[in-house]
């Protein structure tokens, strides 16, 4: 098996100079499997390219953000056109007002809209709303989900101080009654019930909402009165073209929006419901760069798409294909998948594979025949996936299971991934 | 005088109903005269023009973002060229190890870098790795000094819990024995001391930094271990081209960037010496799009242009003409104006004018001949303007000065401040 080409080698090396600890947050290939490159050089459409000149099929689609493919001539001829004339200057240009107009007509909770850059910058924004709004302090989240790195929700507490996390009860995803005792247990100081639309943690199987979970939060907050926030930062518009929980009719009162909204160019969105518009306008929240016009042009530019363009009937045929497709090759080779979430953001792990020697070696042997995917983390369709790429991807699976299974006999535990097992 | 344009007034209508509040955050001009326009169109160099067609001299510089002018055609050209290559995908380019090794070179006190999106993301980063080098909690800050919109430090506190400023002792900028306090109170929990580069608080004078106080700080680190982070986002590359403390001669070991770094593409930074670099590998921040490549380009450019121009002369040379001129121009006409901070950052605010009334109508006059000055925050210089806009400013000054006297007996008060004089 190949290793890490020279190029790579040398950045790492000079990186680790002047970054701590070489790299950081969830683009460190720190617990990935020591092949995988930490360094690009080109992207276009669903493929990238590693600085020593190796092309992938990316199916991380850079955690989320690419949706309509690298480099979309039409998104980035927006983008560009609008950078020439005014991005971010000394006030907003007419760009916003129409962004969160279409935001309005787009998403069917939505009565007003709220720009910012990090997805963080959203969930944040949604809990203090919540809170200006009730006048209460307690949130309800569940445990494991990821709602960003500010000090109150990094899943690596480092730095981060117990009043930090203060007024947060967790219950467990898709258990009504974990959410209705951790609801009892907030009394009357309940401000808000965060929900991710599907669970998506990193390191185990995904699980759909469950349609009775989602109803009764929905209830919880209107006996409550506090607000329901959807965080579909992660896996907005590849679920719904409409708030994701839209498809378990469920509205959610705030959902907080960002990753591929503008195709990869930087804004994030707190949406709101008209309940939420008092207190959202007088929250102090802001950024330099918060009123930059060209991510705007492209945030339109891709919402038009959305709503014109079949990107999600295909993406889902082709996750529904992908899944189909493995789930036969990873039987024949006498392997069992789970394969969990929508089809348009798999996971795969191996079953019985608790410290995931399995699920590396075989996403390394899929890195060595151009196909790039995530041994622990969600993965992500773009509409700029084809059937051929499909075909390719399932044929490199087939090969990779054989390999699997020539060396599952002989493979050690992954000593980087110890924490799952210790 | 001429009032807000049709086409401004239209948009403040239209995102009435999409946006909370019609616009929030520090662009938003509900603290402005009332014709100031909320919406622009178009910018170039150290000009924009409003929705209407109306073109301003921008004093504002996007609230610092424009270094050396609106669409700088290298500055871009290297953004887009990297744009269409790899911007925000699976991994990082090595634009990012480049970029850390461009500040390392550059910022004295600078041995690694960590890149993110806000301002408030490099603030927030430099608060939890104090707390992490530290295992201790107390920062100490400037009482009214600005650090972000996070609910730590935004400073309208809607939403904000109590929990959220925990551990927080303030002092007064510049007063030895206000820091010596805090430091005191904080005992041996201390993590860090914060300190903006220079005093730049909104409303009222700006202080610059006394030599003995910054040297105070740096003192009461080293004794009690904890550490020292200059909050240079707003200041950054208009005082040094170091960190804006090497002007006094005081060395932090964090320090944060932001706005200009990349001329107004969006990209922050914390800075960080040896000793931080073991805390700061530990912590878990991150973002969907700090990873993105163009806006690494843009800033390697700037920072050459930085490097290799007298940018940094050449605004001082003229913000100190613009200081001159104002004070000869307002004196002639009766009137005493204090201009505080940095001439390249500089803040006008009238004698005998606790509500702004004067301010207001001279701002006002000043818009309406061409020249968009704040009356309450920190202005900008950039590296577009040139003698004749400092002439051109002066000659509008004059005016404006004079229409002040003529009208200064009937100006009732701002009922906007209310809240300055309450």
């Amino acid at each position: 098996m190949a290793g890490l080409g020279s190029n790579d080698k040398a950045l790492r090396a000079r990186a680790e100079a002047v970054i701590p600890g070489g790299m950081y947050g969830h683009q460190s290939v720190a617990l990935l499997p020591d092949d995988y490159p930490q360094y690009f050089a080109r992207a276009e459409g669903a493929r990238m390219w590693d600085v020593d000149g190796r092309g992938y099929l990316d199916f991380m689609c850079a955690y989320g953000p690419n949706l309509f493919g690298y480099g979309h001539p039409e998104i980035n001829a927006a983008f560009v056109r609008q950078m020439e004339t005014a991005d971010a200057l000394t006030g907003p240009t007419a760009r916003m007002v129409e962004l969160a107009e279409a935001f309005v007509g787009m998403v069917s909770h939505a009565d007003w809209a709220m720009f910012c850059k990090n997805g963080t910058d959203a969930t944040s924004m949604a809990m203090v709303v919540a809170r200006a709004h009730t006048r209460r302090k307690t949130i309800v989240l569940a445990k494991g989900a990821y709602h960003g790195s500010a000090p109150w929700c990094t899943p690596r507490p480092a730095g981060v101080t117990a009043e930090d996390r203060a007024h947060q009860i967790f219950c467990s995803y898709n258990d009504i009654a974990s959410l209705e005792e951790a609801v009892a247990k907030a009394g009357d100081d309940l401000a808000a019930i965060f929900a991710a639309p599907f669970k998506h943690d990193a390191f185990i199987d995904q699980s759909l909402p469950d349609a009775a979970y989602a109803r009764r939060a929905r209830e919880l907050c209107d006996q409550t009165g506090a607000l329901l926030v959807v965080d579909d930062v992660r896996a907005g518009l590849r679920v719904a073209r409409d708030c994701s929980w839209s498809t378990v009719g469920v509205k959610p009162d705030l959902s907080t929006w960002g990753k591929c909204i503008a195709n990869g160019h930087p804004i994030s969105a707190l949406l709101g419901s008209e309940i939420a518009r008092g207190a959202a306008s007088h929250v102090f929240v802001t950024g330099s760069y918060w009123f930059q016009a060209a991510p705007m042009a492209a945030a339109l530019t891709t919402l038009r798409l959305v709503r014109e363009t079949d990107y999600l009937e295909r993406i889902e045929r082709l996750g529904a294909r992908l899944r189909t497709g493995l789930h036969e090759r990873a039987s024949a080779a006498g392997f069992s998948l789970r394969q969990t979430g929508p089809v348009t953001m798999p996971l795969f792990l191996f079953d019985d594979d608790p410290d995931m020697r399995k699920g590396f070696a075989w996403s390394s042997a899929m890195l060595q025949r151009g196909i790039y995917v995530h041994p622990w983390h969600n993965m992500f369709l773009c509409a700029a996936m084809t059937d051929g790429d499909i075909d390719e991807t399932l044929n490199a699976a087939e090969g990779a299971f054989k390999h699997l299974k020539g060396v599952a006999g002989g493979l050690g535990p992954v000593e980087k991934l110890a924490f799952l097992t210790a």
